[in-house]
C-alpha cells in the first residue's frame, strides 16, 4: 500500500531523478580524483545505487531493485557520460547539482523508510534504514575515493539531520495512520528545504564537548 | 537449541554489553578524528553492529537482528552520548574500555559461531563467520575512519587469535556434542583471558619471513 | 543448465585456480604493506572471495558458496602460507602471477554472469554482476589496504574492459541461445587474452575530456 502513495510512474521518475543527481556527485568526485572513464562510471553507479542496494539486502528484497530495473542501472551511466564530456560545465553548475542532491536526499529518506516498513521492520528501524538509504551512497563514494566521509566531517554543512527529519515525519505519519501522498510529499519537501537552509546558512553539527581542551589529534581538519 | 545455551535474557544482556563496549571504541575513534556528533553516533553504530549485520546477511537471517531488536539500535546511541559528553573521562578509563572490548570479542566470537551453525553452516565456516562477527565491526570502523585496520597491523597486540581460539573451542565442542552453557562460557572466558594476556605482554604476530632483507616499502610502520 | 556448461569437477577446479591467484595478489599486497600473518591471510581471503560473496548476496544465494564449500575457504589460506614463506620468490614471478590473475579475471566474469542469469537476473544485470564478481575482490583489497582502487586509476593498464567483453559475450550467447561449453570457453579466453594484451601494450582508459585545461587537483597521480 505504502508503495502506492505516488502513482508508480511518478514514483519511478522521482527515483530516477534522485539516482541521476547522486550519480552526478559520484562522477564529479571521480573526475576531481583524476580517475579514468571506468572509474567515473563505477563511482557514479556506486554512489547512486549503494544506499538502495544496502537497504534491499537488509530487508531481504533480493535481487535489489538496482539489478532488476534497467533504468536504475542505465541512469548513472548517462550521468557519467555527461560529466565525462562536460565536467567543467557541470562543475560550474555546482549550485544546481547541490539543489538536486538535496532533492535526492529528501526523496530517498522517504522512499527508503516506507519500503523498509513495507517489508516488516519496526518504526525506528525503518527510519534508521531510510536514513541509511539516503546517505549510504555518499559514504561509499567517499570510502572508495579514500576520503573521510563528508557525512561525518564537522566542517561540512548538515546532511544527516534533514534526512533524519524526513524519515521521522514518515514514521510519525505511519504511527498516526496518516501517511498518504500529501504527507509523504510534505516529508520530502521538509528534508529538501532543511538541507537547502543548512547549505545557505552553513549549519554545522557540534563536535564532542571540551574538544579544544582535550589533547586530541586534529589532523583531519582541512583549510 | 544452541541459541538456548544461556537463558534468553542472560544472552540478550551479554549481547548488549558487547555492543556497548564496541560502540564506545567506535565513538572514541570518531572523537579522536574530530568528527561531529553524527559522525560519532554513526561510527558507534557501525562498529557495534557491523560484524553481526554481515553475519546475518551471509546466513540469510534477514532482516538482521540489529534492525529487529530496538535495544541493539539504541545501545550504541547511549554509548555515543556518553562519549560525546564525557570523552576525556572515558579516555582516561582506556584500560577499562580495553577489558570490556576483550569481553565483547570473546562473547561475539562464541555467539557468532553458534548462530552460524544454527543456520546450517559447516563447522569450519561457522568458526570463520564467528571470527568475522567478532572482528568485523572494528575493521569497518577503521576503514570508515580511513585507517589501516588495527586487526592487520603487526605493531598491535594480537586480536584475531583469541577470537579464533574461542570459535575453535565452540566448533570442537559441537563436534564432540559437548556444547552447553558451561563449555560455551569456557570458550568466552578463554578468548577473553587470551586477549587480556596479549595486551598485558604485548604478544605480536609474525610478519612475512625475510621481511627485513626484502626491499619492500615499510610506509605503514608507525613510531 | 548454464551451471553445467563445464563438468562440475572441471568448473570447480577452474574456480579454485581463480581463487588461488586472486588470493596470491591479496597476500602480496599485505606483505608489501608490512602486515602480520593474520593480515596476510585475511586479505587473501577477502580478495579471493569478496566478489563472489557480493554476487551471492545480491542474487539471494545464501549462504554464499564461499561459506558452504570448504575448498573455497582453504585455498586462500594455502596461497597466504605460500606468500608468507616465499614472498621474495613469489614477487620474482610477478609476471606469472599477472598471467594467472588475468585467467581468474576471465573465468570469474563468465561464471559470475552465468550464475546471476541462472538466478533470474536480466541480461544487462547479469553482465554487470559478472563484472562485479570479477573485479570486486580487487576493489575490496585496495580499500582495506587504504589504497585508491587500482581499477579506477588512469595510470594502470585496462582491467575492467576485458571483464566487460567477457561478460558481454556470455549475455550475447544467452540472447542467441548459443551458450555452451565452447562459447563459454571462448568468452573466458577472449577476456584473458585482452587482459594480457592490455598489460603487454599498456592500454589505458581515457580520463575526462579537457582534463588538462580544467583546474583540478591531480594529487592521486603517482610517478
Amino acid at each position: 500500500m505504502l508503495q502506492e502513495l505516488f502513482s508508480p510512474s511518478v514514483q519511478h521518475w522521482l527515483d530516477l531523478i534522485g539516482i541521476f543527481v547522486f550519480a552526478i556527485s559520484g562522477a564529479l568526485m571521480a573526475v576531481r580524483k583524476n580517475w579514468d572513464v571506468f572509474g567515473i562510471a563505477a563511482l557514479a553507479e556506486v554512489t547512486a545505487l549503494g544506499g538502495g542496494v544496502f537497504r534491499d539486502l537488509v530487508i531481504g528484497a533480493v535481487p535489489p531493485a538496482a539489478f532488476t530495473d534497467l533504468g536504475y542501472f542505465v541512469t548513472p551511466l548517462i550521468a557519467a557520460a555527461l560529466v565525462f564530456f562536460l565536467h567543467p560545465e557541470v562543475e560550474r553548475t555546482q549550485t544546481a547539482v547541490n539543489v538536486f542532491d538535496a532533492a535526492g536526499l529528501g526523496l530517498f529518506c522517504v522512499t527508503g523508510t516506507t519500503k523498509a516498513y513495507d517489508y516488516g521492520l519496526g518504526l525506528t528501524a525503518s527510519a534508521a534504514l531510510g536514513l541509511a538509504t539516503a546517505v549510504g551512497g555518499g559514504v561509499v563514494r567517499d570510502i572508495i575515493a579514500n576520503e573521510v566521509p563528508s557525512l561525518v566531517r564537522w566542517d561540512r554543512d548538515l546532511y544527516a539531520v534533514p534526512a533524519m527529519v524526513g524519515a521521522g515525519i514518515v514514521v510519525l505519519c505511519i504511527h498516526l495512520d496518516a501517511l498518504d501522498g500529501f504527507t509523504s510529499g510534505l516529508a520530502v519537501l521538509t528534508a529538501f528545504v532543511l538541507r537547502l537552509l543548512a547549505m545557505r546558512y552553513h549549519w554545522r553539527a557540534p563536535r564532542a564537548w571540551n574538544r579544544r581542551s582535550a589533547g586530541v589529534e586534529v589532523t583531519e581538519e582541512t583549510p
